[in-house]
């Protein structure tokens, strides 16, 4: 018995959020159930309000309150430079850099045989005909530096490669701020090959 | 842009609740938007449900969507054994332990000079009610082994002297399972000045 049925309802559906575990589910609970009106409810009408709108935008993928995306949208980005990522995560991590002044493409995924991901459940559609349309001309690769990311990098090089646009992928390397010898050999080997004159 | 106002308004809140900081807010965000009616609004109708039910139990001071709380309102429950507690936290963890037949009073704070909690902050005033009104054997003082915790403690077992109760306190020294050299000088004293017969 912890506070009646609503209130382990609220613990047991909090802690299956991803970083919160039942203990931090309870104590996240706690801090809601002191302030009902202040912080329950504004949570609860925000969850409603985002559950209502949320949807996929048709053009690049990324979930947004409207579709076409507020990106997508937005006359001031740049048509002409496509951003493929894996994730929305991985496309709010560019938004956040404020580093890209075009829209994004957001797959859904990299191409895995151990997670059965085929080209097919990649969401590649609206990219080739976004490409095929005109307009586009530069077409950035910013998938994660695994296997996968590679595997789903060179294919869509393949795809592209008729397409006139220009394919580029995000450089890898030695993170800004990181120390060498903390860094697993296949982030040298790739700071290596990327050298350039200094 | 993140999604649009109501996606951004979401992680904002989220990124509030104490163990999320923004980055798990986002990825907690993003667990809940992909699926808006099977995760986002099962926990939003639980979040409104609790706002609406929760409230103070006028007997022992717990949260719960009842009042008097479930636990006070069982009649399983050994109303001659209270356990004080400081917080609804406190009590929760003792309910999980399923170790504590009785029932709670949950003080909400310790008396402490520093944060100007004094004697009037503290949800005394039903538990000195209920040992008036008898049938009270003894009230257990489940306080923090803090100075303020100890310093309550006094205060309470001072005015419940004359009560006839019996007022004891949980025992403090090594925590089962825990090593003797990571703990701190004054558990160690805790732990020699409550030794037992072998």
């Amino acid at each position: 018995m912890m506070g009646g049925g609503d209130v382990e309802r609220l613990i047991q559906l909090l802690s299956r959020l991803p970083g919160l575990g039942p203990r931090s589910a309870r104590r996240a609970a706690l801090t809601l159930l002191r302030s009902p009106q202040t912080r329950l409810l504004p949570l609860a009408q925000a969850m409603e309000a985002a559950a209502k709108s949320v949807r996929t935008c048709h053009v690049c993928g990324t979930l947004d309150s409207s579709d076409p995306c507020s990106i997508c949208a937005d006359p001031a980005r740049d048509r002409g430079l496509i951003c493929v990522v894996e994730t929305v995560g991985d496309l709010w991590a560019l938004e956040r850099s404020r580093l890209h002044p075009g829209t994004y493409q957001v797959l859904g995924g990299v191409l895995s045989a151990l997670s059965g991901t085929g080209p097919d459940d990649l969401n590649t559609r609206s990219l080739m005909e976004r490409v095929a349309s005109g307009g586009v001309r530069e077409v950035i690769l910013a998938l994660g530096a695994t296997v996968e990311g590679a595997t789903t990098a060179h294919w869509l090089q393949d795809r592209l490669a008729d397409s006139g646009v220009t394919v580029t992928r995000v450089g890898h390397g030695v993170p800004i701020g990181g120390a060498l010898d903390v860094l697993d050999d296949g982030t040298l080997a790739a700071a290596l090959s990327a050298r350039r004159p200094a």
